[in-house]
């Protein structure tokens, strides 16, 4: 049986999700894995409340994930600084039942100057030496892609984190990074 | 001994981080429990690189957190409409190694009415009949907090997810919702 990869991602948000899906699929196929996309689950959702369907959608996707090897997660900035939470959600999960994660952006920037272009450069450095927002929320500094915790569950994992400067009009679907995650996991 | 909480949140951002630390430990004392907080590690980074140093913290916080038996999860939106995403990710790794996950927020408004004042609006019903953003991204409309993984997190591993609508000035400071956490945990 090949290795299987959980494909995490907002990939599922997009206009032919079920088309990058397959996309993903064929590149794990060309370097000997297996690809398990969160909509491979054929959830039967007639007749559940909304809020019901959501949990089912939700055990389904946890189930995916406890049945792979690895999670390779696309953590493009999404509707701000940071990746997506469901993606991350899952890469937390994956780490927790002892998988490899790797992850993959496709903005290569790095996290403090994204956050502070968040909030329109209203940062200060505070009296504690530490940059903070409007609030005094700290924003982290420590030259890396995103929260410190999603690089550290790619290291602890054993898995690899990989930067790609994609075209604007690129950055959800770019799959450079996807494919150097491959390489770089067999 | 008492059974342990993870105290996950970006209140380890908060100007008085280590004195939010202490309030919610009192507050777990007071009914039964141990509170385990980021902090509590002391971790040595003299010398280390800053990613270094990062990856020092991860690796402690991730111990911590398989050292616990419950995560008590701060999910007020953080900058943008979602939770902070090293909370997210704390409570999916705290749920794969098979923790007990509760969750409070402070802002008891729809994740898709959030979404949407996030992006000013900026939303349509597509042809599809999904709500999308300029990108085409679909927006998740379920009736819930958060994407859905969070509150199927939070329901599989058998915890709670709180609602509190605090004040403007308290979002990331009030206890309410955190402390009913604790009661119903109890």
């Amino acid at each position: 049986m090949l290795p299987r990869i959980y494909l995490a991602g907002p990939d599922v948000f997009l206009p032919d999700a079920a088309e990058m899906g397959d996309r993903k699929k064929r590149l794990c196929a060309k370097y000997g894995f297996e690809g398990v996309y969160p909509m491979d689950s054929e959830a039967d959702l007639d007749g559940l409340s909304s809020r019901d369907a959501a949990l089912r959608i939700g055990a389904l996707n946890h189930d995916l994930i406890a049945g792979c090897d690895a999670v390779v997660a696309h953590v493009t900035p999404f509707r701000g600084p940071s990746a997506d939470v469901g993606t991350v959600y899952e890469m937390g999960y994956g780490a927790g039942v002892g998988l490899i994660v790797c992850a993959y952006t496709n903005v290569a920037v790095d996290f403090t100057k994204r956050t502070a272009e968040f909030l329109r450069g209203n940062v200060h450095r505070a009296s504690d030496g530490r940059l903070r927002d409007a609030d005094g929320m700290a924003i982290e500094n420590w030259q890396l892609v995103d929260n410190l915790m999603l690089e550290s569950c790619v290291v602890r994992s054993g898995g690899h984190l990989v930067l790609h400067a994609a075209a604007a009009d690129e950055v959800f679907t770019s799959l450079e990074g996807f494919e150097e995650c491959l390489r770089l996991l067999r």
